[in-house]
């Protein structure tokens, strides 16, 4: 249990978003009860009044602290002596922005799903804005929380795979291969809306992903991208498969590919990278487990909380080997090291190393930098643009 | 989210053992966590009381709540307003017997790791005590939480195997290849000394687990067995390997293989069933994935809340296909499945059909049995025993 | 056995290239050899004389019909009662051309290795010989002679996966990672050199297989590729990573990525096809598997002369299902259905319609082209260019 | 190509069995030609005459040396100046002793399929006239063939290991799941009939494979077993599964599963070794891996061809790694091996090291031994058995 060594008192977490229905929330509130640092005291998981108070009331948060109005909600947390230490955004993408402002102006910390804002303006603005007021902030790019993932990062830092080459990173699903917006389905209505949205699809909902997590391992800047985004559903407006070519600073190249149309992958999120002297890896539906090849020698299979790690990879499991954490832990190992970066800036002291390079404001700059060039090239008809 | 539809108020819980040091008492307090039903408010950490205190305050349990006697706690617990609602047993087998006996007597819940007891006297008159006593009794054969094990059990009760011919059941593991329990390692000290764990090793540990499993899927009980079981590792003195044959009533046939000592192997637990009409394969280490075969057709990939699965299936899921859930996830479905049923017992209403299927008291009793037997069979050099 | 039906006489094969130290020609022999349809009778198995003469002695061929030179042998070979009936090419790739054209003119069928040649004006120059010719052509494009990858095919245009959307295909290897071109190994030489392979490395080596591959079991023609090559091994002036994008005529998308420099990655050509109805995957490393899913169902588990397969694939079979077949029984698939093909003509009959779709001059255009226009791609810095 | 050193010439390939409908006829056929060092030119395909002759015509043998009656052609081929060098005998099992004896007695070398013979009174008889003969005797055990069989072998003979604990062995099959026998299917109705196949069903047809494969691998031999037989399907008289726990002379302890009625498995033989110092798994169905654990270490995955093999496994190739051989080369490669100790004979000197340890005909007689003792085990109901 890496988790357990002391008790800091829980941190008081408030929500924006993650009402009946809605998928990410509750996402969120299982990985921040896992490993117990933070209890859920207050939210606005609803605009419409009646159901931000029938959200909280199953939910454990007493009435006087379920907002409808996340301004208000701010407002009153932000002065309550017992307010809550942190917010998670986890409405659809064109709110993030303001939310995130309105806490943080109201000095609450702030951890908030990606893509950070569906503008590029708008997210260098937020950047400013934490600089500016000292707050923690907190992007839930996931999985960078699992442990392998870390593994990886770790081997490609101390350069076990000498000079990186070729980087291959995708992440298709199928869920949205047919017209699931028309039936009802929330998810997918919000997703394929540019109002809630923003002007990415698959792009921003699932391609971010993939891009932070190639960024993450490998450590490298893209230099410039070439991007062939396409709406394959009748009617659809919003990208549902982006094929993308690569160039990375110092000389990688690699190619991404997110997909919401792909019969038979589910979230697919895989990272191969190749480098002068070894090659990684890892799929996101078989995260305990990546595959290391140094040059002329056998695979092999290297295992979460198993033989050969680091300690990077050794500080985010929870249980032996062979007993699989899933996509949950990986989301509660973020949140665990949102909380001890929020402890130290409570206590003004340096957080511990291991956990402070979760995603923050800056990837979420990048993330959103990515999505508008990106979207600059396909329109452009797939031309090279320098990010 | 499966199990946010109401917030009754969440259910007290009480500890005993788990202490630091401690694997699986982690394991049931995350587990405890994760679907939110319950809080810890008490426990037995530890029989020495400095380490008992200790473990209570790196978990949030109030000092005077903090004990080192059980039967002190359950006696105290039993006469708070605000007294524990159930406890947990995590301690070495030998105390489970005398734990849960106190904690039942003393009107509380009883939720207890496997195996149930260390005898068979013990295991009948706890099932006796359980059955007067009118508490709720959980055991935690935890793979029985896994959506597809019930995805699994629910197809072949509805026939769609056919007649079941063979079964084939096996868990092994390798962290016990080596002299694991001279170096100093808790969790292997007490697992390999009879005094604590019984006089079953690798039989009692996980072997139970492969024979709950088996049974739990098809619900065939076993007829006689002829057992083999070994102690390879030099000087250990309870077995590290089992090598089993099994006649189940009705005709089917089937083997039962666990070992300590299988390098490569680390939770391994994989069971095949084969009917008449068709087979089926689940691998622990691959939980979100079932094969079935329908005779004579490809063999079909069914996914954790993927498409085609039956009910009982999609009541024990927390996020979409794809997204993995891991071992942590199965066990807080036995929680929160104990949960409904202790609620219901409280309610005095019957618990939700699909929540009522977890193992108890009468599992307790047939592992115990099958421990009993296939010691006996293995004694007298592997002869054919009945159950 | 599927090949054994009849036994009309041997064809008699010779051979140009594949003396000792050669690799793909021992593979033709053994290809040639198991379905039993082809004798070797002759050769000019190396332009050394000595050479010649020693390699025929290793492979049964009458020293009288060892040649050094091509030109000799389809003379006399052209002449002879017994001469043979058809010549396989599988010398390096600057010598296609010119000999498959030598054995046209001699009036002999040609069997040859690819790429077909090394500029498109000797691709389109061959493809009229051969039509004037009158003779058979055959290309080896040897993954479409696996049994799934005809099973895809035929899946594929039978509308099973309805409209297609995406084509991901990739064909990384590791044996070029380091410079093997320094160290004597005589298949890393030629290959890394411009001169006897081509204006293509990687691209020409395996990148077109995998072009035709997706070609072949889509059935769609590519409108327009992007392409970026690249040699990441120091001083190598042939391309050993391509990246590409790829639209096809009708709307489908799809990328290409093939490597010699992925360290881990030994053949690992494989394909995914997704359309609006299902999804196909194969990989080449674990060909008796192809994965099926119909949107919306579980996946299917479809193996080689398994249940629910087709005409074409299961003419393609030698063996019961879990028996695997390999890389050169596939090979062998094409020398049969060459075989056939050539039987055929010789009848002045129509060949079976199950061999008819074997790779031919018109793909060896096709191939060629697609080389030419990826290297202006790739020239031109990644723009777009039409096929 | 690691068999076209040299040529010396083909050996004269003579046949038993395998006429029109046969299975192992052909992939015999197919083993011989594959590495050239045999051609086929006389046999007794069938006793009929009629399709004696018509199968001949199917595969090249002249009429003259097409035998309805396998005595008359060992007479015949003995006496030949150009007789053959060796019988390959692939009939059903009850025709195997007396077929091999009248060979033997006419002086010419024999290549037998398994299991041996049907009694153990014919096994040691044969055994006798092998020795008494100095004729060569090849039994197939095909699997043994396999490039990464060899190594395990190899590895395990090299203490890499160390001390053998577990050895499991498994050969699941699906195909008699039903009553194919009374559907016309030849394979299977001489399989199922004690006269054709013996006192065995599954435990002759497979089982043997089994348990020759664990012993070919660690060099153990067995002392007892306990067995438990069965015939799943209505109305049939051999078994069609079995179960079997074994004791190692030396300490190890196994288990040996083979069964034709496991719906989804094709042909799959599984074994797993564990030693004090490590693991081995190899998979026939996946059989161009195997993986290798070093007590305590990751895992590692060996490929056929690839980094890190020993001699024996590297001489038992064809094509280069990631480009998948299977079932017919590991066929081919028995050949192979009894080529060379066939022409060593002839030579009247020592088979290369490498070829000498394919299975004969004291591994005949051990099969035939442990086809006995698992029979009369079973019919003592499963109790043990000394071999």
């Amino acid at each position: 249990m890496s988790n357990e060594h002391n008790a800091p008192r829980r941190l008081r977490l408030g929500m924006v978003g993650g009402g009946q229905g809605a998928f990410i929330g509750g996402v969120h509130r299982i990985a921040a009860r896992i490993d117990d640092h933070f209890e859920l005291v207050a939210g606005a998981f609803a605009s419409d009044p009646e159901r931000a108070r029938a959200s909280a009331a199953t939910l454990h948060v007493a009435p006087e602290r379920a907002y409808a109005d996340y301004r208000a909600m701010a407002d009153a947390e932000g002065q309550r002596e017992d307010g809550i230490d942190v917010v998670a955004i986890v409405t659809p993408n064109h709110l993030h922005f303001d939310v995130a402002r309105t806490f943080l102006e109201a000095g609450i910390d702030v951890i908030c799903d990606k893509p950070m804002t569906t503008t590029l303006e708008d997210a260098r603005a937020l950047a400013d804005l934490v600089e500016r007021s000292g707050r923690f902030f907190g992007l839930t790019h996931n999985y960078s929380g699992y442990s392998l993932v870390r593994q990886a990062r770790e081997m490609v830092a101390a350069g076990e795979l000498g000079e990186l080459r070729v980087v291959q990173v995708e992440y298709p699903q199928d869920w949205l291969a047919t017209r699931l917006e028309d039936q009802g389905v929330k998810q997918a209505e919000w997703r394929t809306d540019p109002k809630r949205s923003g002007p990415a699809g698959c792009l921003g909902d699932i391609g971010t992903h993939a891009y932070h997590l190639a960024r993450f391992v490998t450590g490298l800047e893209v230099e410039s991208l070439a991007a062939d985004l396409h709406a394959f559903v009748d009617g659809r407006v919003l990208d549902d498969n982006v094929h993308m070519m690569l160039r990375f600073k110092g000389g990688a190249r690699g190619m991404l590919w997110s997909s919401q149309v792909a019969p038979g992958r589910e979230n697919g999120l895989r990272l191969r990278v190749y480098g002068s002297r070894g090659g990684l890896e890892w799929h996101q539906e078989d995260p305990n487990e990546l595959l290391y090849t140094p040059q002329g020698e056998p695979p092999r299979r290297l295992t979460r909380n198993g033989p050969g790690l680091g300690e990077a990879a050794m500080a985010a499991v929870r249980i032996p080997p062979g007993h699989p954490e899933g996509y949950l832990e990986a989301f509660a190992q973020l949140y665990s090291d949102f909380a001890e970066q929020i402890r130290a800036r409570h206590a003004n002291r340096e957080a511990h190393s291991l956990a402070r390079h979760t995603p923050g404001v800056a990837d979420g700059v990048d993330g959103v930098l990515f999505i508008t060039r990106a979207l600059e090239s396909s329109r452009a008809g797939g031309t090279w643009v320098n990010l």
